[in-house]
């Protein structure tokens, strides 16, 4: 039986600082954890209601807990029944094997960086760089918004403008989305190389425009007044026509 | 001076309930006022605390309020200092003039719903209709992630299918996003008309694909395993090659 100690423990994973401290993270919902299972990644606790593993009985495994210690464990309003502890990965070395990379540069928002990854993966692309001060992977929110990819892309942190000068060096292209370059849809090539993406609020900073030696501009209608696109959004275009 | 039940009314336009019954409901943010300040849009209220105009002076016609009063008005973690009360617009009747239109059936997420509209306004989509159950316009958290586009957006709420159905009547072609339909890279005109837009878990609606005259796909990497896109992500690369 599950204990006092353990509800606390999972609890306190919806903040940063536990999931360091424990090295763990936490995965909720039935296609998630149906995903987590399915992966190289190893799951700590399994734990699902009663009412949970009537709906889904392939979820056997998972150890009984009452509504109330679930509401207790779970980050979510309504808690979807299922949540699973997960051990964070220890990092691999950066080896990429897509055609186009795809790279962050200080994104912020969670929901942006998982939907990022989640696009991503539609578009083929296995390999993401996210900036060392990029969002926490773990994050719920994060692991949420990635819909599943997280557990079967490639996901690394790195020092980015160190990282993207190597590539440079490497005579690689690395595409930066910025509001003054050539017009996406004008561009000849169908590119391989590094697509970097820069953060909400300040765009791709000072420290990472020198490695650009594509700057690419998603093209705004004549007359608009928006002044730029959501971070996931702009992403999501450039990788479409990207890799088409 | 802000009295203790002006701040409380305020406080509670949070809730959708207190939304309609007071026929309100708050900007916050100076980039956001700006856009408020020049728009159509009535503003019944203008706060903001002293550093914040300390800053900004341009913004001088705002009451100047407390700090402690302004966070318990605003709805933000970290209040910016400014904050707008608008009147909500009585809705107009529907008569569309951009050479697409966008529709969204059921959007449900204030944070897609708001990066709809912006994404909409980036490509020269100036008309938005959202079915009757789509997440609230003024919901906070829309109002955000629209960062001032909507205010300059015509954004209507309708009987979808109903007005689908007339638009199918008058000849014109009605775009749906599916996971089955053309392959959107290959589409060969650059088509006016109105795009659908499905909802995050449902996609588009039963009551709707009778209406859909053009399912439209967009491709996904051959052997990737996601299932879908982001309700947002897929709008957003719809509208950029729908629009080109």
């Amino acid at each position: 039986m599950i204990t006092k100690n353990t509800i606390k423990q999972i609890a306190s994973l919806r903040q940063q600082k536990f999931r360091k401290e424990l090295g763990c993270f936490v995965v909720e919902g039935r296609k998630m954890t149906e995903e987590l299972l399915k992966s190289d990644f190893e799951t700590v606790g399994l734990y699902a209601t009663e009412a949970f593993l009537s709906d889904y009985p392939s979820f056997a495994e998972a150890e009984i807990v009452s509504e109330l210690q679930m509401e207790q464990m779970s980050g979510q309003d309504t808690p979807p029944g299922i949540l699973a502890v997960v051990k964070t990965p220890q990092q691999s070395e950066i080896k990429t094997t897509s055609r186009l990379v795809l790279a962050l540069d200080g994104i912020a928002n969670p929901g942006n960086m998982g939907t990022l990854i989640r696009t991503a993966e539609w578009f083929g692309i296995h390999d993401v760089i996210c900036s060392n001060d990029s969002v926490e992977l773990w994050n719920p929110k994060t692991v949420q918004a990635t819909m599943g990819s997280l557990f079967r892309m490639k996901v690394w942190k790195a020092d980015l403008p160190d990282y993207l000068e190597q590539a440079k060096d490497a005579s690689k292209a690395v595409y930066g989305a910025l509001l003054e370059g050539e017009d996406l849809f004008q561009m000849q090539a169908k590119p391989g190389g590094i697509l970097v993406i820069g953060s909400e609020s300040h765009g791709i900073r000072k420290e990472v425009l020198p490695c650009i030696t594509h700057p690419v501009t998603i093209p705004r209608a004549r007359g608009s007044m928006t002044e730029s696109l959501n971070a996931a959004v702009a992403g999501a275009i450039l990788m479409a026509e990207m890799t088409r």
